[in-house]
């Protein structure tokens, strides 16, 4: 029984813990696969030091199998494979009283601001948990909640077919947007600086394009015949990605902000005004959406031998860190049920 | 027979001149009152120079009567009270094919991009024209084109009966805006520094928030009861007013951006993201607005004898322009065919 902990000052501590039982209402998880995303390095970067508790056991994109359950579940028996939706909301704020739980003004994110995934066991409520079905794999349903992520950022921009979508940004979710909007019958164009990224994704048949080599309002005046982008998603969180993005869509254009821009950005008002354009926030997901990604992957429209780049022992998880801070990734999976530790990486 | 020109250098010249007979398709119209608004100011102060050819007849806010009509025209005689949309678009560009004609990519803004109103006698093309009722003054119907940009930015919005709404800045399109939503079934607060407009304003039955006197947070925590304004209309063009009003939205609350901002502005697009908000660009109106705009000033819905408060002869426009300038006014019309010249005003 190994937990992963951000203890505090940048560091995560791997160590042995003894597991409760599961109370009433609440299923105990084996956790197989739990994957990291950007906001995990934040946590272990010490930038929510002030959102996240020390001694916090991160974690939210997960899969495992049900090993036990609380009094009065009903949903759920030992050996089901399922997985989590990390959202805890009040049900009581102005968000969940006008529908909108998912963003509850209230709301507990589970693995940031309560414990997560990154532990042999793992207890939480029954209504957080969504059982998988018998064609996806463990390993594979660790990308539920990021796939999650893209279905619901593509929903948000009601896109129509045949749609002209940009996606700045082509790391895990910048993808999955991909993927999802193409999936829709969208027309979509990645853009991204790094080398290796550029080339996995355009392995998936998406035309990629490189703002180091190519002008992307060029490109995308041509591809558009001078029409400008119906869609622009905003995944790479660069400043001057927002401020130049504007200026690539058509009139009554949308730009979705998907990346966390944790200070203000300059925007260029002019043109919103003049396109009439609209920009949309997006964050987390609904839980049609976690059934829409589950679908997904089901039926094999996320190639997620290629997306999973990295699967990493529990007790190397900084190396795992390491990986993601070097940009050599897609997406990285922690293997929290192999307690050995890897030589080398 | 008179006409004002800006002739460049931030000088406005008011001279005769020989109108010329309407073309085929176009109609003569006598024009009796054109209103003054921010962008001519612009165009005055040479804040345009780039896009205002020297020697233009500006003026776009207008009112008159047919005087004669080219060939070809058989919607309008001689007599007819009319009032113009300024807006030529191509019919061609992408914008327009989608059926947003409205902001066409490559649009004649009339008044701006070419010759506007502010002339004793106007030829203008026969599908400009909007026909006025016997019920609406010549006087009242300069405000057509004004409450059609307010008309417009609400429809943009979306609102629902008892949505709460704030308006940042309550300048002319500020309070038209309020009086359009209230007229929606919106509860509305206008947001304004000058104390001559808030008394103005308060007269018209709004409740009003002096940012000096009130904190605008505070006094929508409690009025929305912790929810958060339903939708904001930004219409003051200060970069503080753009920076805070996300923080006054109600979760997928809607920011609709009005005000022109000839410059980058910083958004907190981490509560864009936070909340899942959507900011709205909104540019002039659509034919469908100016008829709604018509119908509201025919109906009494908008007070316009408090909006009116300046009626000057064209050979005073500069005394027009100054008082804008100290904003002294509300909303100032230049009475086109009184071509005497007050001795003060």
């Amino acid at each position: 029984m190994l937990s992963a902990k951000y203890v505090g000052g940048q560091l995560v501590e791997v160590s042995p813990y003894l597991p409760n039982d599961p109370l009433p209402g609440e299923v105990q998880i084996q956790v197989f696969f739990t994957g990291l995303c950007g906001t995990d390095l934040h946590i272990v970067h010490g930038n929510m030091d002030k959102r996240v508790k020390a001694n916090l056991t991160f974690g939210h994109e997960m899969s495992g199998v049900v090993a036990k359950v609380g009094s009065s579940v009903t949903k759920f028996s030992p050996g089901d494979h399922v997985t989590v939706m990390p959202l805890d909301w009040d049900n009581t704020c102005p968000a969940c009283l006008a529908g909108h739980n998912h963003i509850c003004q209230n709301l507990n994110f589970v693995g940031i601001d309560s414990p997560g995934s990154l532990q042999s066991l793992w207890n939480v409520k029954e209504n957080w948990i969504f059982k998988l079905p018998a064609e996806i794999s463990l390993k594979d349903a660790a990308l539920v909640e990021p796939v999650a992520v893209a279905v619901h950022d593509v929903e948000r921009a009601e896109l129509e077919l045949g749609d002209k979508v940009l996606v700045l940004g082509g790391g895990p979710i910048g993808l999955l947007i991909g993927l999802v909007a193409r999936n829709k019958g969208a027309e979509v164009r990645i853009v991204e600086l790094d080398e290796s990224r550029l080339t996995l994704i355009a392995s998936l048949g998406f035309e990629v394009i490189n703002p180091k080599t190519s002008d992307i309002g060029e490109y995308v005046n041509t591809w558009t015949l001078n029409k400008g982008a119906d869609a622009i998603f905003e995944v790479s969180g660069a400043a001057a990605a927002v401020l130049s993005s504007v200026e690539y869509l058509k009139v009554r254009g949308k730009l979705i902000v998907v990346a966390i821009h944790s200070q203000p950005r300059e925007m260029n008002l002019q043109r919103v005004f003049w396109r009439e354009l609209t920009i949309i926030g997006v964050r987390v997901y609904e839980p049609s959406d976690f059934e829409t990604a589950i679908k997904l992957i089901s039926s094999g429209a996320i190639p997620t031998s290629k997306i999973i780049t990295h699967v990493i022992p529990i007790k190397n998880i900084m190396s795992a860190v390491s990986i993601l801070e070097k940009g050599l990734a897609m997406k990285v999976l922690i293997d929290v049920q192999n307690e050995a530790e890897a030589a080398s990486l």
